[in-house]
């Protein structure tokens, strides 16, 4: 690069921002074809049940009503609903892990909004009618809301094939040395049990989905999927239609966080269109979407550390039991996230991990931000603080002594770790928060001051466990702008601008010259889409090399004109010019619209394609939170969290600091307010709703900070790493440490709720 | 290619048919977006007059109303409305030729019918009483409706730079040898001058147009334009936006025929969506499409032929008088095309031609299928028949004798003909219609019948002309299938199927694998569009070339795969296989999907990419006319055509044929029913419907029958020349010689009509 970057490291606002800010942007929501039908879900009331028998005759016979389907309509194909399956390398611990355990409507209940029927009709209300004039009869069995009662001998099986309902026992990373010699070699062992909660990721778009079959049996899918072209192959696979015969297009998405890589309304929807010959819109209410659409995985968590009083970690094991919820889904990707994240994240001689993932009769988990690192780090990052207090020193100081460093193995052996800015989070995240100054000054009132830290490590993108592979094609106009066509799963991250930021830059255009085509797999090129925070890192790779090959030939055509060689050349801004003599140079219009409208007989249209598959390089944070305990009334309340994040290089700081911020608050709500309250005896969910679910508001939030820190790799675009999940990640142990800080009292259930904190006052 | 094809040649379903005949295809006008108002054109009532004043203030208050627009509203920027202009190869010629002559909203009125001022309202009742609220002050100028009377010294001009209102005068191709030698080296001179008359292009889709700017900037056209990119390239130059801050959609187009090569509502509908800050749709009613879009120019000409008493002919020269309109728009293309393939479809050692074009107040006049083609040889092939009468020789042996064959020059000198299947043409034809059986038996009743035929030659393309450049963009899917990127203009003429086909062929798949992409300059590549009979041909070229790339990617990895040099492979539907031993193989879904999938890190999505300009290979055509003349009516009775065609390669020969057939309803209707009539003293269109303007409906067509003569040629791919616009051209002649072999008279004006044949009957 040698040069100063013109694009890359600016704050430019995002190509979508003014539509969204107008209105004008358009959701899967707001589309509407000719004819279309209004699909609607009917959902168990019952958390486990047989199904005797649907009589969809009265539904079926209610003018409006196209079609009711159920059990006997959908593909007799068992599948899973999460993409990641088609993306794992080995193909044994494929077969192995990904189970297939679900079926397009359900052959029996599950958990209370489990989908056993539906129906198309000409409008909502008709739609409506017509689910209660469907007919099921149940017979109940016994139901089971947690791990701990599923797995007890006697319990049913939710699933016929899991014993004890054991879907699946984890064992990653591969032991390391002697674990039990590194405890014996230990001064103290800390040991822990740690839960967390059911989290929802509350997108501002519900679900909604659009099917639509053309006369020559050609499936056209609307649906804001994070990864479109493995959902679509996911589609294929369950009905039997090869890939090209479908068009898979996302229109504006409002949100992902986890939620868009798997198939939700798919399916059914298109069923409905198969069954009627008409596009079908299905669209989940804000209920249906708390219910009906996957969660975080609720965690109970065991870490035992061994260390010695100068701080050493001697060995380190953890164990977890998961509640997958009714169906795998990607329940075994957020197991192996949390083992390897969990496990890499401090040098230690000797290591065990392994886990559990069982079924419960409640809502699937899976999906979201973060996967299982968040849970891995609220057991981590409070049994790190527990150590540090045995031996006696700065918490702060043992993470600084035992964190990874580069060239540190990650949880890949043969993978180092590329370059870790982990202490320069930790100190200027330290130096923002006052954590020396502040942190000894403890005060006895009523109101007590505490502040608490936590680190994290995160992947960009899952190399070598997935396949990372993305494209880019990019094609110059003749006004010397040029076309980015990707498929980078935009779910409201602004991706696309930062892969049209990386675009320009590596095109030595302004990054105005950039439209980005995304959004529809017959016009775009294959991405396996946005997950594990891998799109700028891995994408963006491919965008940086199709860029350098259309502006080779750029440089190629205009070293003709001006008479020089190519190497003599570069271009900045959307002008090449000699590297000599600056002055003497031809824009990048000039030279396209010369290709394009050669009228000497050589024409061009300025092209660049790359297919391209990652490396690995994982981001360090360091996040640190003051808090106030009212030890009255239990509240925590969050004074300040200062997050610092080791970027490689933030392609756009504007968007980065949005990521940053956006997962504090996640974190927080995780952390503080976020309950998933289902009834422990009918199972049904009591928080489907905003005003029962509480996510923060602005007014809730804290004074925040994030820093970015930035030291560019080689693997990544322009040094870029990743920031997509790991904002969320270290937010909740830093609260957890912080309230002890402040009050003594470690709680181990997520959320830490004042009824809680008040209780461990008490017991104290 | 040396093996059988599979896919090229085969009689398959276009692949919009079924969206077509099942009504979910969607063109501009059933587009609806949210917000949108529409548009309105208010046009001149008077053929020419000075614009004193327009008074917008009323249908400004109107409620409803969003904006009012008028000249002082419009760039003050002239353009031509047709796209040729910006591919012309000569840029001397391009400056002088192609004319800037025109307003978006006109400054005088210059036919009845201009537009001269245009409303934006929330609905179209709205729209049309603002119209009507609109007052205009004219002041009023004496009106030409032909060339005749616009050539007068004393004649007002319609454009201040055109003196005599010539607009431009052609001499072209150069002249050869001495023509005045020539005639007097004959033993027979023939000279006769012909009219032909104001033909329109009667598309079923009248013009549509939404034109809507996002809060960036960034302007969005949806129109069933030919031309997207030059068309693009127009706008972008004449309301100064670069060409990448315009996406230009081309939804499913109801015909073109040359109609949609030029920019039609587009601009005041750019104009009243930039005013209004809303998308806005304009669509012309039938009437407005009659007067407010191109015709086919009148052309008056003259051709003198010289002959000996063996047939040779010693001279050839031609003269025309041509009436623009009142814009010049493609009148310079028209011009050049009728000299051109006039001077170039028969052997002749001397030979000069020339021509003026003259602006009148009367519709624009332009680019219309064959172009200058069928106003020639309604000219040259009528006096064909009279030299071969004077010389007493049947006329097809005249024309078997002079026509231009194999290696003889085209219009361009330089440009030899690739192939000429003509003998074979007239030979065919003249067996199926019976020529030599049937001519010789005249009868003398009331109802006497004759036969006539008439030949000719047309461009593929028009280079070296124009700069004909096409790209196409080919993407494996996993399953084997492809998409294929590409911009030719569909506008109901197969295109789409015919490129899907080659793209099959050349990639070795099944045509229902081939899944194409067009309709968006956003999303597909440049091409100069749909003109001139090119994109088979050209675009065509393009594709197979791009699916070359792409197969060679696709063998090189099944041998890898296969064990075996990748030269010892081929593929056909979908099937790799080794050429000695052809059950060894692999699918390409198989190759396509390892190498998107690949977990072996070796991953690639196969691509072929081609930017591709044509060479020049002309088609050659023999029609054949057997006709009835009621000769107490005047009523010419087509009882049967024959319309034989040289192709070289017919990619679909039902496309094909129904191009052939397409184009035979245009000839007659241009030969016997259709009149553009205009009021002589207002100037007012009186045929600007369909009860009025004949077209040919299916019960007034005679028996036809259509010979596709292949025989393949180096320059085309698979062999295949073009159809496009050749099946209309001769036969216009065809039916006057008929007409003439009947009863002894020549029409010499088009249409022709009953009145005309009783009173030349009369006459005789």
């Amino acid at each position: 690069m040698g040069q100063e970057l013109s694009v890359v490291g600016k704050r430019l606002p995002r190509p979508d921002a003014a539509a969204k800010a107008t209105g004008i942007a358009r959701y899967t929501i707001d589309i509407k074809l000719p004819g279309m039908l209004i699909g609607k879900v009917l959902r168990s009331p019952y958390p486990h049940a047989k199904i005797i028998k649907i009589d969809k005759s009265k539904a079926e016979k209610l003018p409006g009503v196209e079609a009711v389907i159920a059990f006997e309509d959908v593909p007799k194909k068992l599948f899973n609903m999460a993409m990641d399956d088609l993306l794992i390398r080995d193909q044994v611990v494929r077969a192995e892990r990904e189970k297939q355990d679900q079926y397009v409507l359900s052959d029996k209940a599950r958990y209370v909004g489990d989908a056993v029927a539906a129906v198309a009709a000409i409008n909502e209300s008709i739609a409506e009618e017509a689910l209660e004039l469907i007919e099921v009869e149940y017979e109940e069995l016994p139901a089971m809301f947690d791990p701990i009662e599923a797995m007890k001998p006697d319990a049913p099986r939710i699933h016929d094939y899991a014993e004890r309902n054991l879907a699946w026992h984890q064992s990653f990373p591969t032991p390391v040395g002697d674990v039990e010699k590194g405890f014996q070699e230990a001064d103290y062992v800390v040991e822990e049990t740690f839960h967390t909660s059911k989290q929802k990721h509350c997108v501002m778009e519900p679900v909604s989905c659009i099917a639509s079959f053309d006369p020559t049996g050609r499936l056209t899918i609307w649906s804001p999927g994070q990864n479109a072209y493995p959902e679509r192959r996911k589609i294929a696979e369950l009905f039997d239609i090869p890939e090209g015969m479908i068009r898979w297009i996302t229109p504006h998405v409002g949100g992902g966080f986890g939620a868009g890589t798997s198939l939700r309304a798919e399916p059914i929807c298109i069923v409905l269109a198969k069954k009627t010959g008409k596009p079908v819109k299905l669209e989940y209410t804000r209920e249906e979407q708390f219910v009906g659409t996957e969660t975080r995985n609720p965690i109970t968590q065991t870490v035992k550390m061994g260390v010695k009083k100068d701080g050493t970690i001697t060995a380190l094991q953890t164990k977890f039991t998961m509640d997958a919820g009714a169906y795998f889904s990607h329940s075994g990707q957020v197991g192996g996230a949390n083992l390897g994240h969990l496990m890499s994240l401090y040098r230690s001689l000797n290591t065990t991990a392994g886990g559990d993932i069982i079924y419960s009769n409640t809502p699937i988990s899976g999906a979201f931000r973060g996967f299982g690192n968040p849970q891995g780090m609220w057991a981590l990052e409070q049994v790190v603080d527990m150590a540090a207090e045995k031996i006696g020193i700065d918490p702060m100081e043992f993470r600084l002594k035992n964190h990874r460093r580069t060239g540190d193995p990650t949880w890949v052996p043969f993978i180092p770790i590329e370059n870790s800015e982990m202490e320069k989070c930790i100190k200027l995240g330290a130096e923002r928060i006052g954590w020396r100054e502040k942190r000894g000054t403890k005060n006895d009132g009523v109101r007590r001051r505490g502040m608490g830290m936590a680190i994290m490590m995160h992947s960009s993108g899952d190399y070598p466990i997935l396949m990372e592979h993305s494209n880019a094609f990019i094609k110059l106009n003749e006004d010397g702008s040029a076309n980015l066509v990707v498929s980078p799963g935009e779910s409201g991250q602004n991706i696309v601008g930062a892969l049209a930021q990386i675009a320009a830059e590596g095109l030595g255009l302004r990054f105005e010259d950039i439209h980005t085509v995304w959004g529809d797999t017959d016009a775009t090129v294959f991405d396996v889409g946005s997950h594990a925070s891998r799109t700028c890192y891995v994408t963006g790779n491919a965008v940086l090399r199709a860029a350098t090959e259309a502006k080779r030939t750029v440089l190629d055509r205009a070293a003709k004109t001006l008479g020089v060689s190519a190497e003599e050349l570069d271009v900045r801004e959307g002008r090449v010019y000699v590297k000599a003599t600056p002055d003497k140079g031809i824009s990048v219009a000039e030279v396209a619209r010369d290709a394009i409208y050669n009228f000497k007989g050589e024409v061009l249209q300025i092209t660049g394609k790359c297919s391209y598959e990652s490396w690995q390089s994982p981001v360090s944070e360091a996040a640190f939170a003051e808090v106030e305990v009212d030890t009255e009334t239990g509240e925590v309340k969050l004074l300040k969290m200062v997050l610092a994040h080791d970027i490689g290089r933030a392609i756009n700081p504007m968007t980065v600091e949005g990521q940053l911020e956006g997962g504090m608050v996640q974190g927080i709500g995780l952390g503080l307010t976020e309950e998933f309250l289902t009834n422990k005896s009918t199972g049904v969910l009591e928080t489907d709703n905003f005003a029962t679910y509480k996510i923060l508001s602005t007014l809730d939030m804290p004074e925040t900070e994030v820093i970015i820190v930035e030291q560019p790799v080689a693997s990544g675009p322009y040094g870029a790493k990743s920031v997509g999940e790991s904002p969320m990640v270290a937010i909740t142990p830093a609260i957890a440490n912080a309230v002890y800080n402040a009050v003594g009292i470690r709680i181990k259930d997520l959320p830490i709720t004042p009824e809680k904190v008040l209780k461990a006052l008490k017991a104290k």
